[in-house]
């Protein structure tokens, strides 16, 4: 078993760790990224076997490829796997993913004739890069394994989720694309929206004089990487647009029991709030 | 000095003891609660000198009585004060509170009568009730010291806050409720109709079970206390209201971004992320 690792981020530099002590661990971890930088760090740390000089080196005789980059960046790796790669893997070879959306990824393999089965490995943290990197990240969280285009095998992905001690959860591509929008990808513009209508305002120099842990709990998303955010929203934008309509109505609905005409409606308000923390605890 | 603490949540709790150890104390601090409940662990915790058994004994003799409960609480205690209460205060008694609206509570005293200059420190944490107080929950944090009305003095609750070391910052009422609408008032009702819009979907079921840390971060503030988010919406609803038109239109841009005619529109939500980040870090 030959697994070769495209990007060695948070994600990538994980999947490494967790491979490495994994309790039947593959015969060789190869890995190549496009800057260069983080297989080097991943050689001294002992993550990866190999730093591939080349794309068509590094997933030379590769039983399964993990692009472990951003959307964009998958569906590029995509078209360059099918341009004359897929035929220097092994034999019954599948390629993987660990991008946030699914459904365009999954579509450009399926154009590539890349042998494809998406993954989405539902943890992360706030830090980036292959030095955030932990081998247990992984552990009892759920990794999303989507349908196989292309000769691609799912059990190739649900090895590669067990080995790295999650819990597969099989799903279609579009099914993912539309939950993660409601729970990672609508909180990620919600948070930008408030940070942009706030800064914006004459009165923001004053403002964050007097910003306390709220502020930063609800900014926290909006801080996060802006190349990934840019990809997440652009290549599930329908499934977020859905979402962002959905979250439009739920604010002028509370702008209607705030502009209430005999006042602010107290008891609506408090069953409101009281509702939202039931809907979250049970 | 006397200081009488009405209410020993967090907050009051807080200020008893930070009181405590202050610099130059205050020679004797009493406590009286709706419920009877905190002040028997604040004197075992020796945060108070005395549990008062009514309302009335706890003012007696008070030069700084502080209200510490949330905002519609307050009103109802600066009505009772203004019955009758203000008189047995030490003379040039100042009454002030901690809520975090202060124009409907300052125009309350007003009209009660009762010599009042409000306060709001900038500081909190998820837990509440007096187990989860803090001798140094304000130190360094901003303390807003509001206009006394009816003869209350502004120098009590500067030296309040300074004995709780603080920083005392001086604003007008409506200039607080307008800030603090933005960066405290809004962020909860975004977080509010971020759960509402997301479990009243059918696929909550499914979705929640994907759930990572980024949806954790975003719903925090809805998982807050429901009283004092009611209150705080129903006493500033228009300043919150002003907000949360404002915050809406930028959800309205992100849905014209995303729903462009040619596709979403990369290059400006590349840009929009790139610069709400800006704002935040700048």
């Amino acid at each position: 078993m030959r697994v070769t690792l495209l990007g060695l981020g948070l994600i990538g530099g994980s999947i490494a760790r967790a491979l490495r002590v994994a309790s039947e661990p593959p015969d060789r971890i190869v890995a190549w990224t496009p800057a260069g930088r983080g297989p080097a760090a991943a050689l001294a740390a002992g993550a990866v076997d190999e730093v591939a000089g080349s794309l068509a080196d590094a997933v030379a005789d590769a039983d399964l490829v993990v692009l472990a980059g951003p959307p964009v960046a998958c569906i590029a790796l995509l078209a360059a796997l099918g341009d004359g790669l897929v035929e220097r893997m092994a034999a019954g070879a599948t390629v993987t993913d660990v991008a946030s959306t699914k459904g365009v990824i999954t579509r450009a393999a399926a154009a590539a004739a890349v042998p494809f089965a998406g993954g989405h490995p539902m943890a992360g943290r706030e830090a980036s890069g292959f030095g955030a990197g932990d081998a247990t990240l992984f552990v009892d969280r759920p990794w999303v394994v989507t349908e196989a285009v292309a000769g691609g095998d799912t059990d190739a992905v649900q090895w590669l989720a067990g080995a790295c001690r999650a819990r597969a959860v099989a799903l279609r591509a579009d099914e993912h694309d539309a939950l993660v929008a409601a729970i990672s990808h609508l909180p990620l513009l919600a948070s930008v929206a408030l940070v942009e209508s706030v800064t914006s305002a004459p009165d923001w120099d004053l403002a964050r004089t007097l910003a306390a842990t709220g502020w930063r709990d609800a900014t926290r998303l909006a801080r996060g990487d802006v190349a990934m955010g840019s990809d997440i929203a652009a290549t599930n934008a329908p499934a977020l647009a859905a979402r962002l309509r959905a979250y439009r109505d739920r604010i002028d609905a509370w702008l209607a029991l705030l502009e209430a005409d005999a006042g602010p409606d107290m008891e609506a308000i408090t069953a409101a709030l009281a509702d939202a923390r039931r809907r979250l605890e049970s």
